[in-house]
């Protein structure tokens, strides 16, 4: 069970290294008859791809996805679709002095004391690349989400290094080169960043995503909670190392006359909650946030050691985002859309079909 | 799949309400031969009990657990262990009015949308009293991964409220009633709790949880990393809001030169990691923070709604926390050695036995 | 993962010891909404129960089952379900000699072998007495099938020995103490099973189960499929040793123009398939036939080794079933409810809500 | 949850059409460290693949298998192993006929009925092409246990219709085209198939497959018992109608004092257990017959519906295997090799490495 598994109805299982001859992923579960083509999962891949701009690798793959299987006459079959990626700008030789150091930050050290072996180019396994059949696999769940239930994704940059980004303009989001929802910040973010990038440093981020028109009722009451398949989601996402759903960390200064989300029968007064109680959706907004770390791949040298346990210093020269968070942005959206999914069709197994909650219609 | 287990290898069942006739769990998966009674559960269950000072809620249940199978002669026989709590202390009148209305901040709205019926009683499933079988479970969990691998958990409160704890003196966090690794804050904190109590208002709290000689190489590469399986059993906790693992939200400002570990034979220089690289342990200390909203029963009366849609003032007159996450650290410390154990037995079945790494020697 | 969850969506989870304080399971994912109470499952307990005549075991046990969690007011909640036998008769004596040798055709030697430790009381863990928990979670199960989708399943002996039992009259099940549906063989089986239980020996018994009105379209296609999982549960019931759907070993000598039922406008024109073609229910009968071994506990002294590998002479004078077969029937249909309901709720997840198909009316 | 994914540690998902640009599966959770390459897997598919002599269907596809990642350099990482095989023998005019009726013995209905749509194009999903992934993947498995355990499996076939085909001789499987066990046969069913084939109807088969030098221990108590998910595996398998572990059916007849194994110091006496007592394996040879129903496209003229329930005559003129069995055995083979890696990875995850028993020599 090495875990590349994500979802228990909507089920991906995805595969692949960075340098390998490809990656990809096979979704097992998808509702059959929905109309679906390369051209639904191609443009949320274009997002997240590389090469976009100056501001993030300059690894250059088309990233051009194919289904070879579940869809029948451009339908799905309800039979497992296969999502197949292949590798084609593998500088290998990029890569080929780290085999012998650890990297700090980086899974080299881990995954060679947990499998005795390593694939070391481009980060194989480890590598955000492989995120890439992640978003393919949300294009799929995102689009049944949308047609059968209307549930919308979107998601932005929050903060970059020390620099809060607001959140005042969503369509600004596909306009500049850091997801963000302003207008306000495009030349100090360049700025920042062109200056990082020169520095040979990287910087974490901090990044928001939240889902509209959510079915009320998804979610279990004990251990898979919505919420905490939310975060199982994110913090599997390459280097996060913070969740928030709702007020966050915010709430630990909040009374309980203020974090609790009043009803009117218009509806939720508030939503610190983040559209979930108990574990359960609310029918709100699904509200996250991601603290993202810095690349851990920098040009500036740090002190490490070799496989035999020898200091070494270590300096990264390969093409790299100085910033992750950059293009993760599509990423955690198609994991929230995968853990919808899911969770829609569990209340669907077990208290059959999902409903739109108004506060002032009680069910039954 | 109402989503009630936890783990996939050391697997823990929960089952219960509130005010049914009990709550328990069943292991399934636990290693055979160890020596196991109720008295190696009993006192965790006895930390995490309500009644024991005036800063949690007044319930008063002896919470005595008993084991109904998996267990020959004083040791575990690798088949399900079933822990049973039965429930003693269960005032249902103190619930009556509430079945009609929606508590904001409360299970009551979801789990009505969701199943059409609510077990109003004492908070029914939602109840934070179901941390006890998880509890109980963690028990047996860190009890095997102490004899076994040495590994050892801890935690303690880091805020209540508006108040920072420090964290200097990990000795005194039985001594006082709230968890606090420090001799410093007791009175500040005690009164600050004999005020909130008396204005009928809740408060948040900050959590932080260690686990120390954790063998290196547990966790997978994708989805069912470490970090993500503590997210999610963290997250699927009772009014956990936020987690971070390692620098967590402070990583977003962080450099990269400065957040990656660097590595010395000696060993890791820092712990900005928290323990995880690329979702696989780096045998250095897991370090985890949790943000805990506060209590949504509280006796200051507050808007909702009723079954029918109309407006409802809602006031909560029974038994409960003031502040929950007072009496969250030994489900928070259980959820991590449940974690834990799980990944060693996923770290067992797929590459053998697991060992604690010195930086220094490589392995093979 | 020791294996005792049974079921992806209608998990049933069970534990307990022949002879420890209790036996159980927990359901986990019931359809909530359901009445349900002690009564819709005892009546099932009971007809598996021992001691009901001379020809099955004379342990005597109320099996009284009690509903921990999950109901409440009469109706299930969509939480888990703890069902809880306590044991009773538990005379531990009539074993204490069996815990230095390995008894043929026991699991003694296994569960030596697999856990180093083994709980020799009345079976342990490999006691047919565990079935009964699985027993009480199918007669949720059936209950639900019932009301939901007009399921009703049905089993009967077909062979005791070298004796055939025809299938002539179902109303005569409940009848006789063998469950044949048949008048015919009564005083015959009487005196066959008085025979043998003189002689101290055992024999095996073929079992017929059958559901009828099951919904078209439930399982999967390929791995779990419907007459995989059933195989599943029949081949981990204790003692059978084989498991036919539809016409079974028979298909080995049939022409593809004999086995493959034609479809006319008014339904399929015979039904060899078993009500399963391609792993997916067609809507008729699902048909299953079980061969159970002889009971291995026998008065007939048998050569064995003890654990230090000596030659040893085991014969087992306890309470025990001459033929294990008898008591079987309405855990084999237990387990095909188990099986049937857990495939609804897949269904329901994937492709939405189950029904019934007629031939002459295509879907859409 | 459709179902493809075969085992709980070491996980094969299966994806692809007979049609479709590709077939292959995934494998997650495979041991680190082994030799792997395309050699290892190609020689099993190859005795699989049709066309090979003119009794098994005359498609003729190279079956040519890629691994396209967990592999690197020469060895398995532990990360997910995808083995692709892609289709180029799709003549897809055979089958344009038969997408608006219903194939009597085959899935057509059930698929139709189950999904709303279905790919007609050689059967889809539901055709035994599907078994080529499990084959790569069972050669994977075999190559492990064999390696690291000494675990060897063959299999034969021990009946064609009304013949029945001694084993007196494994060295003869490979040297004639219906994987028989001995050279007595091979003129009569080459004479027996040549006339089945020029009546345009097909047979059923049986088969034996066995699998030597078992580690003692592998399975669950309960529910996942080592029968039982050989019984899952097998059954599972298209056409496979019944499964016997041991002696099977043959237990019916026999008595207690007959069917149970003696143990002396030299090892078990007999092996009507055919290798699994209580569940668990007891390192004696596991030994499995399946049944397997004749091949339902046959060119008989047959009666059925069209998707408007108006009769209809169905002749199948395309490319078929008249007896499907006869390519079912290196299948078979696979599928005892997934169930038993499997079980050896639980072992290990539970209770530690597995181990050899020898009956004389107690554990501890």
């Amino acid at each position: 069970m090495s875990g590349s598994t994500l979802g228990e109805l909507f089920r991906v299982t995805n595969f692949g290294e960075s340098h390998g001859p490809a990656i990809g992923c096979v979704i097992d579960g998808c509702p059959p008859g929905m109309l679906l083509s390369e051209a639904d999962i191609q443009p949320e891949l274009d997002r997240r791809r590389p090469g976009t701009s100056r501001h993030v690798t300059q690894r250059n793959e088309a990233d051009a996805v194919e289904i070879l299987s579940g869809v029948y006459e451009g339908r799905t079959t309800g039979t497992p679709i296969c999502l197949l990626i292949r590798n084609t700008d593998q500088r290998s030789k990029d890569y080929g002095n780290i085999a012998q150091t650890f990297r700090p930050g980086h899974a080299d050290y881990t995954y060679w004391h947990k499998y005795g072996i390593r694939d070391p180019r481009g980060g194989g396994r480890s590598s955000a690349r492989l995120t890439a059949p992640t978003v393919a696999a949300g294009a799929v769940a995102r689009k049944w989400l949308a047609e059968q239930h209307g549930v919308s994704l979107r998601g932005c940059m929050t903060a970059i290094g020390e620099i809060d980004i607001p959140r005042d303009d969503w369509t600004q989001v596909d306009q500049n080169p850091f997801f963000a929802a302003t207008a306000s910040k495009t030349a100090e973010l360049e700025a920042y960043m062109d200056a990082l990038r020169k520095s040979g440093d990287s910087v974490g981020a901090r990044l928001y995503v939240e889902a509209s028109g959510v079915p009320v009722g998804l979610g279990e009451p004990l251990y898979d909670r919505l919420d905490a398949d939310i975060a199982h989601a994110m913090m599997g996402l390459n280097a996060v190392k913070g969740v928030e759903v709702g007020a966050g960390f915010d709430s630990v200064r909040q009374r309980g006359s203020e974090h609790g989300d009043e009803l009117t029968p218009e509806g939720f007064a508030s939503n610190h909650a983040g559209g979930v109680l108990g574990g359960i959706s609310t029918g709100q907004d699904i509200t996250v946030n991601l603290a993202i770390k810095p690349t851990s791949s920098i040009r500036t040298p740090r002190r490490s050691i070799d496989l035999a346990g020898t200091p070494a210093t270590v300096e990264t020269f390969g093409r790299h985002d100085p910033c992750v968070g950059i293009r993760t942005t599509p990423i955690a959206e198609a994991l929230l859309a995968l853990v919808l999914i899911d969770h829609v069709m569990r209340h669907r197994a077990q208290c059959g079909d999902v409903h739109v909650a108004t506060p002032d219609i009680a069910r039954g």
